[in-house]
């Protein structure tokens, strides 16, 4: 269930000083004999990017897709840092290329935490020899361990397919752990696929499973998603049944960053059908989505159907208030644009569950798209106010 | 300071029975005589209209812009009800009609309160003969006081000119006050101003006013503001002077809107500088208003600038991170995408304040734009929970 099942693959992670708490800060994901393999990333879309993924997509540029490691530390960003930013991530990359013996492009390198503190950057490279000394075909837990920010629990999947195995591990996505500012998720694969297979796979399946989830609506400096494909099982029988594969193991990722979301009760999966598109579907799935109205009236058990349809007409897409319909997990609330007499105790009970499933059909079209949501609530504006 | 205040108008509130707390709930604005005067609308975008802003909009296009009367409820928003909806904003403007001895057309209407609920017609009904016979040149606060729903205080405001005077009340704005999910504001002025006139300057002044105070991003279904013109004192001498009056008084109820917001403790006020263009900066300054995690931060006294970029470089503007500064209160923390020096002290008694002046500047080009708005406080989530 880590990102050592598949064959081929190492890690480690243990405390290197940069949380004063003392919890593991540094993490190592490496192929087994320390020579690159194909490898892809899916990157923040935010202008205000931080030095490790540009550092990360400068190195797999230059290597054309290949990678013999992952180093990753939570309790510093590292964004907003400069130059001296750059030299930082820079350092951590070399610093396991001299202890693995492999070149320092052959490094990625992944921070989460605080944005605009410099790095404790003295403190991380004295970390890495005793870091890279610990990996072990058994210490994909302790890399999970090491990458939490404001998770509650360790994020890791495995999917296993005819002839091959995807693995993978995940810190909190970045609004849910906005603070912490980042969602960040390695994954493994002992398939044979070449880097640019390996990119579109995983572009395709980002899509269908990290980008369909919002908490707040923020994008983070430093979100990213890895894949390295080991290549130890040699090339999948069956290509859309592994790319199928990768899709399952980061949507499970996904959503267990809804289910940890900070300070969320419920876990909410909105469906709008009906639109004039997929498209105008997504984009009013993601209104509701991230409407502090709604959020809150989730966290209050309230099917305020009314706010729904608010959002809606207000998302910039074709939308007849005469023709909304919303159901709470599957009683239909309104229908028409107006109230209709339902099984209140029926919705009540449905409230009352962490998990809420809400239908939005606009009754114009063929669109539909599905996103993952929780609520807003008290724990979240304190884990929010303040960095200290 | 009301809308009683310029020449021509009389005004009444009292309790009709909508709100079961006995709360003032039914409010009129009028021209004392009962007889049409020129009159201006600006409406919500959303799609999800409310029945009063349909028939108000009606009524302004079959009269060519004159109106004898505003009717006002808080307690139901009448949207999301239908036909149904239709007929009872249809029935509050008959009653009025009925009263003062002018025709249905001429009155105006607005609802605030819960959506999708029926209206209490028959109560309202009921109470309008004795709100017609209630109004009186002294109204005006009685008036705003009906009108408020989760406000804390009732906004009005006067503004003088030479040769006019411009009043005006209004509830909070949208996301202020979502769970009565409106803004209304009524302003009367005794200057003689024909209807095309009279909405040209409402709209430029909405755009300056009401349009740049966000604090959740949501747009109601009932958003309205009107301008009633009874011309008692003739033709303004300086037109632009009067102009500059309506934006003037928009502009401070849309900032005792942001002071008062929901569970608010932070007033904010976003320059966002030194973008491409002033529709960019908009769009920066809007993002960062709108960012839950900007606004915790707020919350939390917390000069968090990385949140700031952060938002900024991810809202689809010309954006790079080397280019970057912001201040907190006058004082820069950070310069050339990375923090600088300064004077923490000064910071921290900045951010301690009631009102919060933070500034963006982008290095890039002219652009330059402000928006207004608040923090996202416990009390906030509290009260927009539920709706009972």
């Amino acid at each position: 269930m880590t990102v050592t099942a598949p064959a081929g693959f190492v890690a480690a992670g243990l405390h290197c000083g940069i949380k004063a708490s003392g919890a593991p800060d540094l993490s190592l994901v490496a192929t087994a004999d320390g020579a690159p393999v194909a490898a892809a990333g899916v990157f923040t879309s935010n202008k205000m990017t931080a030095a490790p993924v540009i550092t990360t997509r400068r190195h797999l540029a230059h290597t054309k897709g290949r990678a013999a490691a992952v180093i990753l530390n939570s309790g510093n960003a590292n964004a907003a840092n400069g130059a001296q930013g750059l030299d930082d991530a820079q350092a951590m990359c070399r610093g396991v290329a001299d202890a693995l013996g492999c070149d320092p492009h052959e490094v990625l390198v992944c921070s989460t935490g605080l944005i605009g503190i410099p790095m404790p950057i003295a403190t991380i490279v004295d970390g890495i020899p005793g870091l890279v000394a610990a990996r072990s075909a058994t210490g994909g837990d302790a890399a999970a361990e090491a990458i939490r920010t404001t998770d509650t629990f360790a994020k890791q999947v495995l999917v296993t397919g005819p002839g091959f195995t995807v693995g993978g591990m995940a810190k909190g996505a970045a609004m849910l752990a906005p603070n912490m500012a980042t969602m960040l998720a390695v994954l493994t694969t002992d398939a044979a696929v070449d880097p640019d297979d390996l990119t579109a796979i995983l572009q395709r399946a980002v899509s269908a499973s990290f980008n369909v989830i919002s908490t707040d609506g923020c994008t983070s400096t430093n979100d990213t998603v890895l894949l390295l494909a080991s290549g130890v099982a040699g090339p999948p029988a069956d290509p859309h049944a592994f790319a199928a594969a990768v899709t399952e193991a980061c949507t499970k990722l996904a959503l267990m960053m809804v289910a940890d979301a900070e300070g969320a009760t419920k876990s909410v999966r909105i469906d709008v059908v009906g639109a004039a598109s997929d498209d105008e579907a997504a984009r009013g799935a993601r209104k509701v989505a991230d409407s502090n109205l709604c959020k809150c009236s989730w966290y209050g058990e309230d099917p305020y159907w009314g706010r729904i349809a608010s959002e809606l007409g207000s998302a910039g897409i074709g939308f007849e208030q005469e023709r909304i319909s919303v159901s709470y997990g599957g009683v239909t609330v309104a229908a028409g644009g107006v109230a209709v007499a339902h099984d209140d105790e029926a919705v009540r009970a449905h409230m009352a569950q962490r998990d809420l499933h809400i239908v939005a059909d606009l009754g114009l079209g063929p669109g539909t798209a599905t996103i993952f949501t929780n609520d807003l609530t008290h724990a979240y504006v304190d884990e929010n106010r303040g960095t200290s």
